[in-house]
């Protein structure tokens, strides 16, 4: 592969090698890694910063026709839109809640805007790499916004706040007044809270849904991150595309304030040596599940079972042998 | 230290040479360490071994007067008992919930009894592998019964029930039918529920308390290592010494089965290797956190945190350094 001419290519926003340099970056291949490495290098200091946002909704909050509506309103203010998912379900169902682009129909068609299924992976810490390098991939390409989605399953939600610039959830109106279950910890990561599906019948409920939101926002510690009168619930309908340049205008207003506070750029920061420090700890793990450690780590659980060993003696064991052919022990 | 001789007299049941080994493997100095794994290499099939018993309990339902009566009565049958503590409390407080061994005053003045309180450690996993070789010390001693007290806060539940044969939960008398916000996986660990404080006025309480638990025990999924009947939750009075016999006969039986049917031993091994890989992943972690690789870490965290290399390249750097030094890359 030439990785000059991808450079290239992917700096003056050609959709083609954007999609290609992703499927570049989604390998597990050895070589394919240092390709994508040796791009990276090539895309440095292209100076080119897009608002990154996270989205997460349970399935039938009607997060797809959010992210259409949302997407054109935006691609028809001139703005580059790029769709990224992460699904951690996708590696079991063989699936993705991205893959079929039918469900963004118009976004899909839209030469400003760019949707990108999520990969299918075993684990979330791969996902997790190659979303943040396609982020970065989107970036390079020019595009202004980049829309991560997640559904609301398990660690996706973590992950994908530790990617965002900002975090929006996407709740559905509810009867009564609870919370839906949302869980606590969700909350505390949302920026904004948009209550969908705030039409028709479901309008009142959606105003009411709102109030118990907002007032449950309130109760939660001031961030620092935050100005006054954040994180927020709003109500939108993304069917009939009421709301969304409300919507759009708190999310500028918010980013705004956090650029001029530094909040902005020490987010990011704080997020790069997140994502270091937890891809090294996985890489260093991994050692054990290649030879011949892998070996090695079979045949001394067996003595430990047997009670030959004692695990620590065990530990310590595998330990020398690393540190032994290595680095000497400190 | 003369190893030798500390070995001979653990394996004759001297109780200060007990005390002094569980002070050295609790001890995080490096000669100390080579003399623990010297130690054990001495002990190695002395071919003893001890009933391990989990018990876990929040303040306020009577642990300590459980253990002392219950101890007591185990000493009164001919049996030696030994009292661990695992309290992941004990580092932040600095105290230790068997610190003051007044709250066992009978029991810690009895010649076949044996009370250690919980080793101050800044994290459960140094607290556990203490825990574990203080528990083999005990089986090298002659211990009949060992039982392993924790408080239940976090996750040293686990962390006891995988270090243990049997795992009990002793709880209060609940006012109403809800069953005080125990945690199902609290719930799924436990082998038998003891109800304590089946005395004077909370004994219909404690009744009612106790049929409560037997049916939420019910709906849980059969395990294998569970004969029919089994978990289960029964009554009793600490304070009275009331159902403690049965609650001991219970244990029995419910370990006579295990054993007939090697879920005893198979336990064992498995929480052998779960250890052995808990420390392994430990201990591969912990070289982040020493020099050279310390140094290394922190300076690539702040190049991360500028933008000037990807979180992906500067864990790249760090296996790199340790990879070349080490072993050829796989």
């Amino acid at each position: 592969m030439d990785i000059d001419d991808l450079a290239t290519r992917i700096l003056a926003g050609e959709r083609r090698a954007l999609a290609r340099a992703i499927t570049l970056v989604e390998s597990g291949r050895a070589d394919h890694r240092s390709e994508a490495i040796a791009l990276f290098e090539k895309l440095k200091g292209h100076g080119r910063e897009a608002l990154r946002i996270g989205l997460s909704g349970t399935p039938g909050v009607g997060k797809s026709t959010f992210i259409e509506s949302f997407g054109m309103m935006l691609t028809g203010q001139g703005l580059k839109v790029a769709v990224l998912a992460v699904d951690p379900s996708s590696a079991r169902s063989g699936g993705s809640i991205l893959g079929d682009k039918t469900r963004m129909e118009r976004l899909s068609r839209d030469p400003n805007a760019f949707i990108r299924p999520s990969p299918s992976q075993s684990h979330l810490g791969g996902v997790a790499r190659r979303t943040r390098e396609a982020i970065d991939l989107c970036e390079a390409a020019g595009f202004d916004v980049v829309l991560i989605e997640t559904v609301g399953v398990g660690q996706s939600e973590t992950v994908v706040a530790e990617m965002s610039d900002l975090f929006l959830l996407l709740l559905a109106p509810a009867g009564g007044d609870e919370l839906q279950g949302v869980k606590r910890g969700i909350m505390e990561m949302a920026d904004i809270i948009l209550v969908n599906k705030a039409d028709g019948d479901l309008k009142t409920t959606a105003t009411r849904t709102c109030a118990d939101y907002a007032g449950a926002l309130r109760l939660l510690r001031k961030r620092p991150q935050d100005p006054q009168g954040f994180p927020k619930a709003m109500t939108v309908s993304a069917l009939e595309e009421n709301g969304l340049q409300t919507a759009w205008d708190e999310m500028q207003s918010l980013t705004d304030w956090r650029r001029e506070t530094s909040h902005f750029a020490s987010r990011r920061a704080a997020q790069a040596r997140f994502w270091f420090e937890a891809e090294l700890k996985q890489a260093l793990l991994a050692r054990l599940e290649r030879e011949p450690m892998k070996g090695l780590v079979r045949s001394l659980g067996h003595c430990v079972e047997e009670g030959i060993k004692t695990p620590s003696q065990a530990a310590d064991e595998v330990l020398a042998q690393l540190e032994g052919r290595n680095m000497p022990v400190a």
